[in-house]
């Protein structure tokens, strides 16, 4: 089974692509898909789009975990993050692929054993767990695999 | 020139097609874009984004007026709506269609004079200035033909 993780953002969204065979789980990939400053929001947004369902359409994804946004100090920032979102799981329902939101602690706690862990645990986390040679970086992308990383040890899953 | 537009959201999106020549300008038609509240987000996004590029392939419309999002009390219906958000603004850069915001005090107060006016005034302005039989129901579409009236009046446009 593939998994892919989201981190959701518009100038930098994480992507972590996992498998799990049985109890066993491998890393595949990860990275990030980045838009400028300086490009309209919409045509940033329909770079977002074109871009994940390219990963999707390369990996093959079976189901997608992503984090869910609850806490921001600023509400135009969370509308902008909506909307990254959004075309997000626009592609995730087009392709048909079962999604999963886990909370930003539930992820940290899952993956470091401490809910309020900062960015560079997470790190050190993902690549102790999945047996990397190096952090992945950037940290998007490290939550990506993080939040991948939830869905396939869940209990029941 | 045919001007949509849209007052965003994710239970109800408003829609409002005008259509401009020299000064007058026609009313097209309004409505609403509805999804249920039992469907799952991703679905309901799939939805709108479909229902959306239908309206757009109907009417070819030159220009989008969207209304732009500022407050909202509550965060998580803020990153909701940014969803709804997001897939629109997705269907328009997928047309390459120009794209205008005004925020929620320009629409009011060029419609009806006044920018903290209710929606009851922003409706039975949209049925004088457009020369209606009825007021628009519901608000939303109203606030959608609000809104595609300001593009419509603004200077230098």
């Amino acid at each position: 089974m593939i998994i892919i993780g989201v981190d959701p953002g518009y100038g930098i969204l994480g992507y972590g692509i996992l498998e799990k065979n049985g109890n066993k789980i491998r890393h595949i990939t990860h990275g990030v898909i980045t838009t400028g400053k300086d490009v309209d929001m919409k045509d940033r947004l329909s770079y977002i789009y074109t871009e994940f369902l390219n990963l999707i359409d390369k990996y093959s994804p079976d189901v997608c975990a992503i984090e869910s946004l609850f806490f921001y100090n600023n509400v135009k920032t969370a509308i902008r993050v909506g909307e990254a979102r959004g075309v997000i799981l626009l592609a995730i329902s087009q392709r048909n692929i079962p999604l999963k939101e886990f909370t930003p602690y539930q992820v940290k706690n899952n993956v470091t054993g401490y809910g309020r862990a900062d960015k560079k645990q997470v790190q050190k986390m993902m690549k102790i767990l999945l047996k990397l040679d190096d952090i992945p970086k950037p940290d998007d992308a490290a939550d990506a695999l993080a939040v991948a990383w939830c869905y396939a040890v869940e209990k029941g899953f």
